[in-house]
């Protein structure tokens, strides 16, 4: 059996912010460092939970640069560099691996709608040979609700047999069981990635690879709990409880809105209101939402 | 009756790329010399249909710098500055700002999809407080087909209540004539502009301010014709001729992808073959495609 990479628990970190919603890197670091020691795998920043195309491409590089400088090893950073522009999709993962980053999350140009599956394969293709790095590995971002463009099999058909060494795996946030399922039985050796926490167990049970969460921000103990030991039939015990920790948090965030959600619980729980911020199209939580909460 | 701005003729003018992806900023700039010599009033580069979303930052400010540097009045241009993360798009606009060019055509953050109306105004409203000049003129871009997010009345009324000299008009394309008439009889003094040429004639009639068109890269001079003599009544006949060629060339670029259809016929009336190509996701013509078109 082909070992699957990546693999385990990544967080998809929630980015804090100043009161100018300007990135805090210092509060960004020290998150990072506690996600590792509560035992992540790895720190998928810059995604969706973490708004990353609420920030400009040197803002995002701002980040990342502050990571490493902060002394989050290079091999525990899965950046976000996929945006609608695949000339900037390039430079933001060279950038990524000037700093020995190398394993980005890669959504595909999500401006236009309705694209052909030709067209996406062309734009990854287009990507990776411009950067043109063999150090590169590259996970899928399957997130339709968002980017309202779907990586289907046959793009990643079209890529592994393309790019077998670089395409090696997705994060599907599509939020089914089943169409995780389905793409761990059609592509062996290709990394499947969670994107919904309560999901990560069930599919590790059928041969996926880990998740890459929001919720981690906050359960990432129990994730790797379940993560190491869900095969372990002397502490299935404890992973159903960890599961049941997990689930019922993520049931708390998704009430209301769910980065907001997480960034309020963080907040109280470091007691720094810099979580609290969000950059707009989103909205922080209201009063009333955060007392519910 | 307050004066509508902007109005006229505004064409989405495409971008010709080099071989390798870049835009041809020698070729873009004759080609905003014809338009604006086919009658014209302004160009509305860097839209939907200029593909700005695959162009990075950089990329889009050589395009509009090459423009004015070509000796295309600033005050003749319109370019797209709305991205996804709102700090490139104050970024954008005071680049456009700095070389006079003050009307610009700004998209809603695009990325996260189902945000609230207060989420969408937030957005708007921290871009213009931070850009903060005075010489602004803002068109809302209404397109959910691309955008995914729709910009309501509600959005328009609280924008124009909070900046009544900044937001001065709508490029709606939605594609529905009653939709554009319904903003008309709200915001009276509210420019309007019709997102498909074909629905330019029907929207003057109604109190529209003009276009900002896709089609108009081939039918500038008809659009022209019909914007300034529409309600001549001796007239009529040759609106109506040139509506009728309007209609034609729109369903025919319709038929196949829009964009690189238009680009197709643009490459044949001019020789010039920088105008095939497309960045990906989109595509260029098949073979069988071009032909038949």
């Amino acid at each position: 059996m082909t070992e699957l990479f990546p693999s385990g628990v990544f967080c998809a970190a929630l980015t804090p912010l100043q009161t100018d919603l300007m990135p805090d890197h210092a509060s960004f670091v020290r998150h990072c460092r506690y996600l590792l020691e509560e035992g992540c795998d790895g720190i998928a920043l810059l995604g969706t939970t973490g708004e990353a195309n609420s920030f400009s491409g040197d803002e995002r590089r701002g980040l990342l640069e502050a990571a490493v400088a902060g002394g989050i090893a290079p091999d525990k950073l899965l950046p976000g560099t996929g945006v609608a522009a695949f000339t900037e999709t390039v430079a933001l993962t060279k950038h990524a691996l000037s700093l020995g980053v190398t394993t980005v999350v890669m959504l595909p140009p999500f401006y236009y709608k309705e694209v052909s599956d030709e067209g996406v394969f062309a734009a990854y293709s287009e990507i990776v040979q411009r950067i043109g790095d063999d150090r590169l590995r590259v996970v899928l971002y399957h997130i339709p609700r968002f980017s309202a463009v779907p990586i289907t099999h046959s793009v990643i058909e079209r890529l592994r047999d393309r790019f077998p060494r670089t395409i090696v795996g997705i994060k599907d946030s599509f939020g089914e069981l089943a169409h995780m399922e389905a793409v761990v039985r059609r592509f062996p050796g290709f990394a499947v990635l969670a994107g919904a926490d309560p999901l990560l167990l069930p599919l590790l049970k059928d041969g996926g690879a880990g998740c890459i969460t929001a919720t981690s921000n906050l359960v990432a103990r129990d994730l790797a709990f379940v993560f190491r030991n869900y095969a372990d039939p002397a502490k299935q015990a404890e992973v159903e409880a960890a599961q049941a920790r997990i689930v019922a948090t993520r049931n708390r965030v998704t009430r209301f809105a769910q980065i907001p959600s997480i960034k309020a619980l963080l907040a109280r729980q470091t007691g720094n209101e810099h979580w609290r911020h969000v950059r707009p199209p989103l909205l922080p939580l209201s009063e009333g939402e955060a007392a519910e909460l």
